[in-house]
């Protein structure tokens, strides 16, 4: 089965043409850059986000049909039904109400005939109670020393979210505490974070949905063993954030706190949620927390009103796709000139790879388009001292550039060349889209720019928790829009569950070795085999001696 | 002119019919794993590193083409006259010798006719006797203080090289020294950094090869203006690093120290030059930097001088591009199996992506195939976590998974569900490439993975200074050798100019502007105008209310 509903479409037969037009000389984007009004035209502002589309490889007739499609695949219909509650997540059979934990309205969301904001608003209480008892000293670790440095345990989801919005807040953590994650199983992780820290002034904080996760667990066990070992009692110490009835929601197994999240809530999509909110109360104040909430709900009632043609997320979603399947760019890059940003590209990694890598739709017919991008970035303008040689003169992605207007430190005046750090900052934000746009001719083959490199430029007023919520939100709703439209499930990742299988069967194998050092490894797969011994030895013992590719 | 010395080769248009075999069903990478002998027949070990390219997607036929195509393009002769001085960026007419700075030989290296060796010994001294002071106290900051903070300044190859291995060696750093990367100009870099240390206990390194770069040039200043304000000496608390005769090689500019560079040394390819050794021995101490030298030594010799079918870097190269131009795959992530090589992944988007992101042959032929891939990663198992969906159900891309056999903190031996956190993070490793290369059938086509994706996998023994300074010359030599095959100029990066011209324009209005309030925009074009304006006037200003695309 392929994916007709979408391609069959006569607005996506009518885009073929259009795309195949758009790649003759006229259309070149330093020529559509001509047109009057091209910025007017191609730009939206709403809820602080300034979204300029006007170099991409765009233009009315392509818009309007890429609208068409936003209306035939219904997309603002299936967004209500997301966000009112209904089983989106048809292949886990659950609904997806990221949006409902940044709720401020007083109206229910029915999940499973149950009205779910009472609890949604339980979990904050709970947050907003804990995280002010932790900052005036009323709760201690179990010395009676307040807490100093925060470890938050978990991995994808549990984490890259969290980390996203503390990097960009960092300059508003006034609370005296530390915030680290602890993601990796690798040891040298615990390791790196045990000898920068106090046991006694340390808060845990485990995170996992599913309370299964094998590399959270090991972690955990690192954490309770590092307690005991200094004398410190993990019920004071450890607290968890996971799924209402998970192994973790276990009240017998010591900790000071449980703070639920539902299924409802997928980990990528988890930050506003008690994944983000128990770690990021602590780092920065329950009330920047809730200014962070408000920032995304802003966005959400955006996403969800406003029409087609002026809803950012959406048009970002459709020109995603248009850049995607027609223009045929198999990866975008991500760059915001603000370090204090540099781990959105990693966040929207997840975000976007995850919940687009697919094949199949929601129904299980097999694409017959390619869906998801690889998603990549640094700051700028770290990367264009990195990797822009290739986005200028090699192969060319797409790119969103993120602008900050206000920097925290916006009091730094010093001038060199006559402009301060901010503005020289901005000359280059403002710089490369053009360059990648226009390109310029050259007699040395060398020294051409082809140019007609596609780029959007959005823009929020500052480092603000309402602006980095509402950022956050952009990108969560142009993903799910983006999955709307090909029909494919963003809440799902069967895609990772055979690794998991196959990992799991060679970790019962090095159980068995820990246990009997003469067990022969029994895995058929005889390169598997080489690399358990390799582990086991301790070093890559000698092989055939041949040449590469010879008997 | 196009590139027909390459693709006119037998061997390439061979190559082109070998693609089109292994697309069939019967050399999906699950029955080429069925080989006997297949990790013999396709991997190798030298100099501490192990190279297992099994689960690429190539056989014996297509080995001995790539094979072929090295020998006719001089591959190895072509790296020996780099190593020997001879100006291969043509280009620019320099040479490239980055492999002198880790030389330990006896023997000159000719350039312009002199031996270079002298100088770069000097330099190595100088590096070693100034750490030495530093560290005993011989040199400290202006009030007499030791030195406790080092801040480089410095962005793209000035610290990218240098970040990767102080991340991968940050559990010997036993100097008293923390190092910082001022990279970007955003104003919140310097502002974070100057409020964790103290101008008393600081000492900054500015690195720049040209001394004209305008973002190092701004936050030197900044430091600068800082130490004034504080009443610390800059001449006491400031060093260079630069090239031999560039602005900042200037004695009569305040700086404790100047140390060369040369322009024999790109920028990326820097980090065994002072450009790494200062930095390095600081916080590592300079034995260890020379540790790390010879192990880039060892590496650039196996390179030079192994056979083509048993170098390790030249076979990488030839695979990377067979999945390039034969393979079609646009990407290529980077996933160590080790957090402390997390900086690896960005350090090599770097080298590859500028070195390879080019358009036009050395001689300035416009290539008819693409040329260099867009290069990510994140380590291993969060990578899992966090874009892995995508890589095992949609958009395949080819991998190089690195593992660690001995992490640094080995003897924490706490086990769960009977493994070593050491031994889960293997299990992942081991089990990624055989899911990625086999797949599973599944009648629900959600959990069907097509599989057939390629990878390599490196191992090295250890986190010591000898075997970075080995994966970084693999990587280095790779990029080498992947330019030779396609005739392209590893060393410039003339991609990156028209956007620093066009930086420049703005960066003028905008000085006008802080001079003269009144000063009127004058850029011709209207969307640069508009975010000068959004710039200066602090917020985006309302624009025409239309909807998007609509007049």
């Amino acid at each position: 089965m392929q994916n007709p509903n979408l391609t069959s479409l006569s607005e996506w037969k009518e885009l073929k043409a259009q795309a195949r037009a758009m790649s003759l000389p006229k259309n070149h984007l330093r020529n559509l850059l001509n047109q009057k009004d091209r910025l007017e035209k191609f730009s939206l502002n709403a809820e602080g986000l300034f979204f300029d589309f006007s170099r991409q490889r765009v233009n009315e007739q392509v818009l309007a049909l890429l609208l068409g499609i936003a209306k035939k695949r219904k997309l603002r219909q299936n967004f209500n039904k997301m966000t009112s509650g209904k089983h989106v997540n048809l292949t886990e059979d659950r609904a997806a109400l990221h949006t409902a934990t940044r709720s401020f309205s007083k109206e229910s969301v029915i999940e499973n005939g149950k009205n779910i904001m009472p609890e949604i608003i339980r979990i904050r209480e709970q947050i907003k109670k804990f995280s002010r008892e932790v900052h005036s000293g009323k709760i201690t670790g179990s010395t009676g020393l307040p807490f100093k440095d925060v470890v938050v345990i978990g991995i994808g989801g549990s984490y890259l979210g969290t980390e996203f919005v503390a990097t960009a807040l960092q300059f508003l953590a006034d609370k005296g505490i530390t915030l680290h994650f602890l993601s990796n199983v690798d040891i040298d992780c615990f390791g790196g974070i045990a000898s920068r820290i106090l046991p006694e002034t340390t808060l845990w904080i485990v995170i996992s949905k599913s309370y299964t996760t094998a590399e959270t667990a090991a972690n955990e066990n690192q954490a309770i063993q590092f307690m005991k070992k200094n004398g410190i009692d993990p019920a004071r110490h450890l607290l968890r954030v996971t799924s209402q009835g998970s192994p973790g929601d276990d009240p017998s197994k010591p900790a000071l706190r449980i703070f639920h999240m539902f299924d409802y809530i997928g980990g990528r999509f988890s930050v506003t949620s008690a994944v983000g909110g128990v770690p990021l109360s602590l780092y920065l104040g329950y009330d920047r927390f809730e200014r962070f909430l408000r920032g995304a709900e802003k966005m959400d009632i955006h996403a969800k009103t406003a029409p087609e043609s002026r809803n950012i997320p959406l048009l970002a979603a459709l020109i995603s796709v248009w850049n995607n399947n027609f223009l045929h760019y198999p990866a975008q890059g991500i760059i915001p000139y603000s370090s204090a940003l540099s781990k959105l590209p990693p966040h929207i990694q997840q975000l976007a790879m995850e919940s687009c890598g697919k094949s199949v739709t929601q129904t299980g017919e097999i694409l017959n388009v390619p869906c998801g991008s690889i998603i990549f970035g640094e700051p700028g303008t770290n990367a264009q001292h990195s990797f822009f040689q290739l986005a200028h003169q090699g192969r060319p992605f797409p790119i969103d550039f993120i602008g900050v207007i206000h920097p925290h430190h916006r009091e730094n005046l010093i001038t060199s060349k006559g402009v301060t750090n901010h503005q020289e900052l901005w000359a280059n934000l403002i710089a490369q889209p053009q360059a990648l746009a226009r390109g310029r001719e050259d007699k040395n083959p060398a020294k051409f720019f082809p140019g007609n490199r596609p780029s959007s430029t959005l823009v929020i007023p500052d480092l603000s928790p309402e602006s980095i919520g509402g950022l956050l939100a952009f990108y969560e709703a142009k993903t799910v829009y983006e999955a709307f439209i090909w029909g494919i499930n963003p809440f799902d990742q069967y895609g990772v569950e055979l690794g998991k299988v196959m990992a799991s069967h060679l970790r019962e194998q090095m159980a068995q070795k820990n246990k009997d050092p003469d067990h022969l490894f029994e895995d058929p797969d005889p390169i598997s085999r080489f690399y358990l011994e390799t582990l086991f030895k301790k070093s890559v013992q000698p092989r055939s001696r041949s040449s590469a590719g010879k008997q």
